[in-house]
């Protein structure tokens, strides 16, 4: 069967805050082929990510995504690493593409699952997907009282292991951001797992970073999370050979398997962290955790989005049994728990586990989407190139 | 003075053929502070860089690029450092932006230049513009003896160095890439230099790589560009320690200072070849220079487009006495030649001077643009946030 069409809808909360909230607008993606259809999600900028699917081609390696995509043949989920090549080769000088390729890549993937009647992980190769250990990852407070109470809510809600980021950590002085850190270790009680993510705001600075490396160990912090700009290897090396039990964490901003590679290669990294929805869909994600799984790196999931996004960002890891800690989105904004029928809940155990059911196993619930949908017009020399499309009747 | 207009225009073609030359579009950049215009150019997919100019915010570190340059303090050479880390930080998320920010950081440098009545090499901090030797640039023939008559026009029209690319070449078998090479070194002579330029058509595949070794040997080819992906460091650097004194030059994928880095410091390169259109501009190439010299690697430009991009695209090493190759485009499509007043041509000795002018020296020429202007309109939710801006009355 022939891929006959690739749809974007740009959703957003009717208000979008300048806060680290990655929750607060979406790409879906939908791709039909025959009878079948499969969704995915492109991680953030979803006009940009537009732009690049339906522009004018530049030259032979500047084409638009789906130039790619459109009427190339799957039927075999072999098919899906060619198209992904395809678009890869065929939009190489196009910034963009590896974003919106995620999202395809994605549905892709969902789609084979549903024709196979399989779940995405045993398409991968996997025979079994082991239970996940979700950290709720929420934003530092302003206040270290604000992260005390942020803390002890999450604890309350049951969960084993917290991350937080963003706000004013790493901005301010080493005191403060030490204040923040035992307020988060307090909230979490002794026993709770403490992951902390500097959203890369020291650059490349191992100076910065290394005078928090008291506070990171007197509160036993897990991992240091994207101390440095995502590429940074040295820095990140440096930091990892000071640090002792901490150990580094990183990859979200990498959108290709050879970024990823270096990371785990020259980046010194106990924990590499890929978002499915940017380095090129699930694809890419399963190169990578083959990849660290070798090296002897654990790997993360980035996901601060929807569950469609989750289940996607956990099926490339789904079956490395050690491999336990997973992120898990605890404050999205409504649009991306409204976004789909079903949600990955935890369990008794405060776990969490992948849907057994065909494809990604997450249905977007259309209906409620209708609010969300962003009307986008994209003209050039007054033809429509793009019009967001109409919702379907079903997912 | 703050900035206060940045404007983007989009330049096509009437016709866009399928074929690897980037001067079939462009997208102007032209920012305005003062009294003062500066201008600049973007690589590649005009639509998709102009979106990520204007697209709402998704969240703290995916705002449009222009939220962190309008209104902003432009009255020192380090505010557009400090510029760029803004448009970085807040941006990060938003894949295109290092491309967006390029054209925008050659415009205020340019804009400085002439603010302060100095070349822009001089505000890098070189005391002299070294004269570079231009290599045509232009592609495989679709035969070899294509390739061997245009070696040959190539040669008879003075220049010293040629670099053939893409077309045909490495996607068929070896038998035929070695006509191609000695079609090449045929028509340039045995004196001609040689340069090679596969356009990551291998992937990461050493092996097929090194299958042409012996005819590269053969044909004296100086270097070898792009056998892989940008981004396959262990690849080029298998290669590169099979291949004796043919060079592995590459790096026109980069597009951030560590990617660069990376391959200087992992890939085993002789050559890396920075498009400051990509790169994030003047700016970052400057630092790329600075650390190439450093490590003993010969910096070049990449560019493929216009006179203004190549302007911009050697400032960074003009002062480089010992770099001389300069990647110069011999075969551009009318738009590229139209687009400004002057040009960098070829002296009595077949080499090139910047102009020792304010800025980049290279001004475009606004009439003989308007007729490939195309006219763009984004809207979202039927707001115009993006129409083509008017061209002014003068440049």
């Amino acid at each position: 069967m022939q891929i006959e069409a690739i749809d974007f809808y740009y959703l957003s909360m009717p208000q979008v805050l300048d806060i680290g909230d990655g929750s607060q607008d979406a790409l879906l993606v939908r791709v039909q082929a025959g009878e079948y259809v499969g969704w995915g999600e492109c991680e953030a900028a979803p006009l940009v990510s537009i732009a690049s699917l339906v522009c004018p081609m530049s030259h032979s390696a500047c084409k638009p995504v789906q130039a790619s995509v459109l009427g190339q043949e799957l039927n075999d989920i072999t098919d899906i690493d060619r198209i992904d090549n395809l678009v890869r080769e065929n939009s190489m000088d196009l910034l963009q593409t590896d974003h919106t390729l995620s999202g395809i890549d994605m549905a892709m993937w969902d789609l084979m699952g549903k024709k196979l009647n399989t779940p995405v992980y045993q398409l991968l190769g996997y025979k079994k997907s082991y239970p996940k250990t979700p950290y709720a990852s929420v934003l530092f407070g302003d206040t270290p009282q604000e992260t005390l109470e942020k803390a002890r809510r999450v604890r309350a809600d049951g969960y084993k292991a917290a991350k937080f980021g963003w706000g004013p950590f790493g901005r301010g002085t080493v005191a403060e951001d030490e204040d923040q850190l035992h307020a988060a270790r307090e909230g979490l009680d002794r026993d709770g797992i403490l992951l902390v993510d500097v959203g890369t705001v020291w650059g490349d600075d191992v100076d910065r970073a290394s005078q928090r490396l008291n506070a990171f160990q007197e509160t036993r912090v897990t991992w240091v999370e994207e101390p440095f700009a995502s590429g940074a290897l040295d820095s990140y090396r440096t930091l990892a050979s000071m640090s002792g039990d901490i150990k580094m964490a990183g990859g979200e901003g990498c959108h290709n398997y050879y970024m990823a590679q270096h990371m785990i290669d020259y980046a010194g990294l106990g924990f590499v962290q890929i978002d499915a929805g940017r380095i090129g869909g699930i694809s890419v994600s399963k190169r990578v955790a083959d990849y660290a799984h070798a090296k002897g790196v654990t790997y993360v999931n980035h996901t601060f989005t929807t569950h469609l996004a989750l289940s996607a960002s956990i099926q490339p890891y789904a079956g490395l049994e050690d491999d336990t800690i997973c992120e898990y989105p605890v404050e999205p904004k409504s649009l991306a728990l409204d976004m789909t029928q079903t949600h990955i809940e935890r369990d008794d155990n405060g776990q969490i586990h992948l849907p057994e059911a065909p494809g990604l196993g997450i249905v977007p619930d259309l209906e409620a989407l209708k609010k969300y949908l962003v009307e986008v017009e994209l003209k050039i020399n007054n033809q429509v190139i793009y019009q967001t499309p109409t919702l379907p009747a079903t997912a």
